[in-house]
């Protein structure tokens, strides 16, 4: 089945009516969903399914074993994001798969096809959980203390979801299994489009992270308390998303976004007694990154004391620049007829593995150049020219 | 029973966890119950219970009637608010009964002790919502549109609760029934602590509303998006909160505050494609509440243009300048040994009945001059002040 059919099989999982687009995150009800229907059709294309111990679902061609050729992405979104992020990677995996063996192709190296969990952090705020639990990136403990906008611990989630969260983790027998590791994503911007081309390889990731800014204040009544009595930190907290965006465009290449922000208790007459937002940034370099996150708390510091209010600054999640594989990357490039190579500012289970294992990327040209949302988009001559880019890729790997 | 020790009762109903303080709002679970139990305790004075309408509450003391003496408050409060703010207004009116009551003395006028229906608007964003009904100050379709923040309209929600929405809106009978009103209230800010008394009369509420500002832009990926490449709604938003802050901080008297704020779809690592904010503003008199109204939203505007965004603005309530009735304010005052008159920035039920029938409020001392947060006090000897000095007015009124 061509992979935009199969992808289509997805359109009405995990739909947010509120939101528009999908939202899909661990083990909520639409990401279960999604799981059934990858282990479902794994095993139409007889491969194996399981789950390791930190919930990353893989589907193995032929015995699993170490030094394996693995593929995949993850099967989460964001909230209210499109049906491409993610799901494509995977669902383009299966379908070269299937392309290999109707050929009569038949690895002699394992092969894998990876779902990583909660990839977009979109419920326990750690992008990469999946991948980097696996690989030591956050601890166990860190990960099972970390809690949903509910209050749930990821712990607790886990274990409703029939895992053991004690067992979760680092896993060096997953880690030595991945020889090299190839995902597929959708592009999330105009590169391709401004080329022309259906097919980029990745180069580079920036360095990229989140922190959560707790402004504190006092509570009180909007229309009794005189302006110049106030502590409201919704004033610093506005301080400091226009700091965010001025410090962002005075550097090369920076990015600097507040998308999220939550005001408590929240009401309409009521001066708010604390503001949090969540800070993502991201540069090309390591210090470039620290210098700008450095640089948008000094401002909040600052924007906090003049109103008399505090500012606690959590650093949720931190990912170091990435340089995927130049040999990798060199083939891929030669195998696609000199397809241009892209640096990405976005995050991906491919970058956090790329220090225990030779890791390459494949963009698909996204018309609408817009990701984490429903305009995100791929057209099917694309998916099919990304899928048997992939295909030919494995082929030669486990050959 | 004393005041203090009947709000007492109450300490455990409708607690919110999150946020601190309590949230009790229209048909909640906690105002449902705050519901039960005045229906209780006015039936324990010998008082006859029944629900008008618009859901607000009467309990009468004697045969129901026009012309009567109605004093009382609500019970619902502003999410995570305090524990006075309304159910003090409503407790010292079942005080003052039983006090009057244990004295021997017997009304010659109907008298009510009256619970408003969300007077924070804090589940359907109305405030004084079942006296506006009631008065005709908000039409019944309007009313019954209205949604909460799960979606739910008031019309639904009335009806769950037993109610018939169609039989909501103006209610000319209960009008002609109030003679004159009296509320106690809290006060919501510092005068009787500065002042060194327990109890004031109030003057004049300040003209005030509501917006709702609805910035939109392109949702997109935080991490690839270029900043020069963004329509971030955002920014606009965080502008307008400035602006806000500056235009009230610049006129006399005047208060415009920012306490909720949501932005679609609210991820971390997404644009936001909308972000809604909601402005309370108010200044004494209604031209310069509606010049400070005007020119922040000429400030939004402009913002959301220069981001390539677009702003609508809806307004949500409004209500003018009220005088409390110059003869009852005298009048209390003269009684309370010339207690302070003030001002007060918060809206009232009695404020939006003002029109409609001759109104004084009181106001007790609030030793922490925070309200709407869980901070908010009244001790219990200014509480037992207050509940004298309305038996007082009861008496005088009904005798």
């Amino acid at each position: 089945m061509s992979t935009s059919r199969l992808l289509a099989e997805l359109d009405d999982v995990g739909r947010d009516r509120r939101r528009g687009g999908y939202s899909r995150h661990v083990f909520d009800r639409g990401e279960r969903e999604l799981r059934e229907w990858f282990t479902e059709q794994a095993g139409r294309r007889g491969l194996q399914v399981e789950t390791d111990r930190n919930a990353n679902l893989w589907a193995w061609w032929g015995e699993p074993g170490d030094d394996a050729v693995v593929t995949g992405s993850h099967l989460d979104s964001v909230p209210g994001g499109g049906a491409f992020d993610g799901p494509l990677g995977v669902v383009s995996a299966l379908a070269a798969v299937e392309s290999l063996r109707d050929s009569g192709f038949r690895p002699r190296r394992p092969l894998a096809v990876v779902a990583f969990a909660e990839e977009e952090g979109g419920r326990f705020g750690v992008p990469c959980l999946g991948s980097r639990l696996l690989s030591g990136g956050i601890s166990r403990d860190a990960a099972c203390a970390l809690r949903d906008p509910d209050g749930t611990t990821f712990a607790e989630v886990m274990r409703a979801a029939g895992h053991d969260p004690e067992r979760a983790g680092r896993d060096d027998a997953a880690l030595r299994r991945i020889g090299r590791l190839v995902e597929l994503h959708v592009e999330q911007g105009k590169g391709l489009i401004d080329l022309h081309r259906p097919v980029a390889v990745a180069d580079s990731i920036l360095a990229h992270g989140r922190w959560r800014f707790r402004f504190r204040g006092e509570g009180n009544h909007a229309g009794a308390t005189p302006i110049g009595d106030r502590r409201d930190p919704m004033i610093p907290a506005a301080r400091t998303v226009l700091a965010a965006r001025r410090e962002a465009a005075a550097r090369e290449q920076a990015r600097a976004t507040v998308g999220r922000v939550e005001a408590t208790p929240g009401g309409t007459n009521v001066i708010a007694s604390a503001v949090d937002l969540w800070l993502d940034a991201r540069a090309p370099l390591h210090p470039a990154a620290r210098a700008l996150v450095d640089e948008i708390a000094r401002h909040a510091h600052e924007h906090a004391h003049d109103e008399g209010c505090t500012v606690e600054i959590t650093e949720e999640s931190y990912g170091d620049t990435v340089h995927f594989d130049p040999g990798l990357r060199d083939e891929l490039r030669a195998q696609l007829d000199d397809a241009p190579v892209l640096p990405t500012g976005a995050g991906h289970d491919a970058g956090v593995l790329a220090a225990h294992a030779p890791t390459a990327m494949l963009f698909v040209r996204n018309p609408t150049g817009v990701s984490h949302a429903p305009e995100e988009h791929a057209e099917p001559d694309d998916c099919a020219a990304g899928t048997s880019a992939l295909a030919d890729v494995l082929r030669r790997w486990t050959a």
